[in-house]
């Protein structure tokens, strides 16, 4: 398994009304959290972009316990769980200041081609990243 | 069951570089699209809200078919397929112009007492707009 | 001079947590407002897209006189105020539902040739398009 | 004058279609800016809220010179650049990585108690935290 943590403080835009974070914008930290994960492992997704990969999600899953709110400091952790093949997937778990998990969240990426915009399995350039974390013995 | 739909005009906004509907931005159409299905029913979420039940989302997940482009009109159909208790389950299936289902996801959305809190039953009033699309012989 | 109107209803999501519309929502609402501008002309903005002109908005200034809430339905007033040339002028009040006018906004967008990068002047459509709302005698 | 300077990486769902920033989004990097330059002051923007001061926004213009893309590290300049007394007044500047100025902008924010919400005169802690700034001798 790769983890990898980052920080994200709330913006006062991204709240709403009820005073939480909106629901639907944790969508965009996930997006930030498993970008800079992939940064991490020395993979940019903006090249990989670039080189003519897209990376769409396909699902996207996330179980609410506890809401944030304006100007908390979230903590974002970040965990691919198996070598990716035709998906990528990534597992979160956001954290408040208090360090209480306020969600857990799932998402899984397909690789696209951009010319035929057909899938295409995991690049080489990731396998070789992600392959020293999912050594068996 | 009870059913609506509503029409939803792609946003130059709500893209991305990929030229697709960015994926965080579903949750706001289905966001509308309860509100209106409430609507429909006789059903004020705003007003909801006003006498102190707050409706936070509890889960929340999406399976992407296909993407949606700029200045698509989308179809969303929604559904309230069970007569709600703690918690209000929507299903949502969103159609581009051709038809085609690109996307289904649901939401469950629990209810908060405003004063403690806490989780409460389903108002009154929601029971009685839907009693009569779930009645059993 | 050409004036249309449109009505948006305020998205939940689109509200801060002190219970107003997010002052950075309005720039979406009125680039929703002078698409459908276009559109009541018979210009397609994606159409001038998809034939490789841009309109990238140079300038965006707006005045708040008034705060919008959450399900209000609002009415925005777009006006071309002058025939477009090397940029096309967009003016917009925002009125509530009682009718009182809570901002007064204001754009400039250029005409970008995506092939070149470079501005060009307004392109033969939208001045034929125009032309009648701008005969001086 | 008070000065203070922030990064803000731009996020895949900040893009549009034509792939760079959303000219709407910079409101909230903005956003994000000032409350940074009052927290460097000691002057926290939420606990202002929640001692019952709000801060609205009262004019808002930008003008956009360069567009920012995805990934992109941009610096933001924020400049305080005279006393409030019932305006607050921020001006930006946001530079890309090369250290170009992509656009210059100009927020002015009112504080306004929450109980009367009527207009008040700036606080005296803003007063004592910045009066440093303005001296003249």
């Amino acid at each position: 398994m790769y983890s990898t943590e980052i920080k994200i403080r709330v913006r006062y835009g991204e709240t709403d009304r009820m005073g939480y974070v909106y629901y639907g914008n944790y969508a965009e930290y996930f997006e930030v959290a498993r970008v800079e994960a992939l940064r991490s492992l020395g993979l940019s997704y903006k090249d990989t972009e670039d080189k003519g990969i897209l990376l769409p999600v396909h699902t996207y899953d996330i179980k609410f316990l506890a809401p944030a709110h304006y100007d908390d400091e979230l903590l974002i952790k970040t965990h691919i769980i198996e070598m990716p093949r035709a998906r990528i997937r990534f597992r979160y778990e956001t954290l408040n200041s208090e360090g209480v998990v306020i969600n857990i969240a799932n998402t899984a990426l397909v690789f696209i081609d951009k010319e035929s915009n057909k899938p295409i399995p995991a690049p080489e350039l990731f396998l070789i990243k992600l392959q020293p974390y999912f050594q068996t013995t």
